[in-house]
């Protein structure tokens, strides 16, 4: 079958160039006559790889050395509680700021280690407990008189992006909130490199492959190395940000397969241009999108605030939930797929990630308007 | 580059026909128009693979209804934290046999956790602090009488096949010690699938993927109901077995790539014949490798006593290290590789997993003949 377009939330869509040139190298990477996967990762083959990997994101993303790059497994959730493993000793208290179903999951994941010793710190939530009501009316990020951040927090974390409300930070972290001497953290899954980012606010950033980079399986880390210092060192080693940064994130044995699958992909947006030209291709993505949202505003209700919608993920309600239905299935037959809503909360959403073609945005933007004129 | 005879311990070789199968699937998986890793692990198209894998693991290991089988991440280096942070509560105790590194690596990973309640039940090593002395002189499994199992223990582990020192327990695990009521855990990442196995001894049994099952980046979990019964609740829910086979192993996005390459692995296994085929494929193998070193007994001299050796990996030394790299560069000029021994104690090892093919075999041991003749 041709390739269908693919609006799903993730695991997502991948640059077509990427997934071809992993067919050959499935058998015979490089020309070493074994594939990729089944390269030893302490080999000569695998260890390029590794470092290129490496050195791929640290050129777009402009790492300088006070960065330590891990490639880890488990996915964005593992870090949920690897973060507190490694950062809140036994009296330490840490901080997190929720926009969106995400963030929710991050401090739920924090309590069951350190109880209240995990606080919200600011929620733009309209819960009135916002783990106990999970998926509760986040239609903006918060604003930063909403937040405040306890001084003697060992970090403080937030989500740049939300995947499930479709509700995303602006493009300078500075002034998402003040966090004083505090370390950030953020979880930057569902944006990293879609376009340039000022790290310089951040202590660690994390990001699950299955947005932006590769496939599940793969989760990177980015930590200063100040913050690693300030790390606890009672824990698992395999858990340990410390004991992976030192031995290379070649502790155990990685995901050799993601990692490469994820080296074609920041291959593929070196060749477009890097992170600028991601962001002239996402914004360009998105004005096209949100442009038919706004065409049809009594059909196409979004209910995030115009400043907080995400560039990656637009989400929006159709007048009755039988219509919802029928735009995705009319969408299907179209060829256009993964419209779905998440699960707790309903309605369309519509993933515009770098892969997403900007011609698939437009063939998509023209059937909203035609089906808005045929059911509105 | 034709494909070479790769005898890697591990990320290992995989059957051709299980990487030529994903070529196309990479792409556009069973005719859905979007790649196997595009698709959403909550979707149809994984949902049906993900049963797909636990059926065939279900049905080639012979399982009945008091299993669970979970799909995870992190390789069985995440087990040796993930076994003691779901079993051994404030004052529990937990036992270890030590037959090899790898045993000594989860020995001390728990050791990390709850220092002293980790206890050496029994070690065939010769050093005098088995952890202390990583890779001390492992030339045979424990006998049972070198077993004391502590009963008021949580559990004991053990290491079915020990790739680094060519150790292997035999067919039998009933007769390798006596636990008493101790629900016994054993890392089967080497051996599984190698041969059909009794279970019934065992209470939790896990794989890395990377040897006998598929790319790294996927760890099965085979664990009782009665003994997951018995996990302790307060640990990180990503880290839970009880939270992730109440969400059948969806609790976060899976390895999906991974999930699915080692499907593919697993349906070649059975259209070979399944495990009675891969031990009559595999004990063939062995006794070709072991025959060709046993007739040079003087020149390749194999460490390990004769009801010890391991069919997966056999190790063996040449009179001088500069032969042994002789070795391996000839071998590498027939197309041979992955001949090094594990950095820790050097030498020659031959990786025999599933997918490594018997004329391979017959191919080494006649090199291995024509070697011994010319420099011996």
């Amino acid at each position: 079958m041709a390739r269908v377009m693919n609006f799903g939330a993730g695991p997502g869509t991948l640059p077509l160039a990427a997934l071809e040139r992993a067919q050959e190298d499935l058998l015979d990477f490089d020309g070493t006559g074994m594939g990729i996967c089944e390269h030893s990762h302490r080999g000569k083959a695998y260890s390029a790889l590794h470092a290129e990997i490496k050195a791929l994101l640290t050129s777009l993303l402009g790492l300088d050395e006070s960065w330590e790059v891990l490639l880890l497994q488990g996915g964005a959730s593992a870090q949920f509680a690897q973060i507190p493993m490694n950062f809140l000793g036994p009296e330490a208290r840490a901080d997190y700021v929720l926009t969106g179903t995400w963030g929710e999951h991050a401090l739920a994941e924090a309590r069951r280690m350190v109880g209240g010793r995990a606080r919200v710190a600011g929620t733009s939530g309209t819960g009135p407990g916002a783990v106990a009501h999970l998926g509760a009316g986040y239609t903006r990020v918060v604003r930063p008189e909403e937040v405040t951040v306890d001084p003697g927090a060992s970090y403080v974390h937030c989500t740049s992006n939300e995947t499930v409300h479709g509700v995303q930070f602006g493009h300078v972290p500075g002034r998402w909130f003040d966090a004083g001497a505090v370390p950030v953290v953020c979880d930057v899954s569902s944006d990293f490199l879609a376009a340039p980012t000022d790290l310089s606010p951040f202590s660690l950033v994390y990001a699950g492959a299955q947005k932006n980079l590769g496939p599940s399986g793969l989760v990177v880390v980015l930590v200063r190395k100040d913050f690693l210092a300030r790390a606890v060192t009672h824990l698992p080693n395999i858990f340990s940000y410390a004991v992976q940064a030192k031995n290379d994130s070649l502790y155990n044995t990685p995901a050799t397969l993601s990692v490469y699958l994820a080296r074609n992909v920041l291959s593929w947006v070196g060749d477009l241009g890097g992170l600028p030209a991601m962001e002239a291709r996402n914004h360009g993505k998105a004005t096209t999108l949100y442009a038919a949202i706004d065409r049809a505003a009594e059909f196409y209700r979004a209910p995030v605030e115009k400043t907080s919608r995400s560039v990656m993920n637009a989400v929006f309600r159709l007048p009755t939930e039988a219509l919802e239905n029928a735009f995705v299935a009319a969408a299907e037959k179209e060829g256009m797929f993964g419209l779905k809503g998440h699960r707790s909360v309903g309605g369309i959403r519509v993933s515009m990630y770098n892969a997403v073609e900007p011609a698939w945005i437009s063939a998509l933007a023209a059937f909203m308007d035609d089906f808005a004129r045929k059911a509105g």
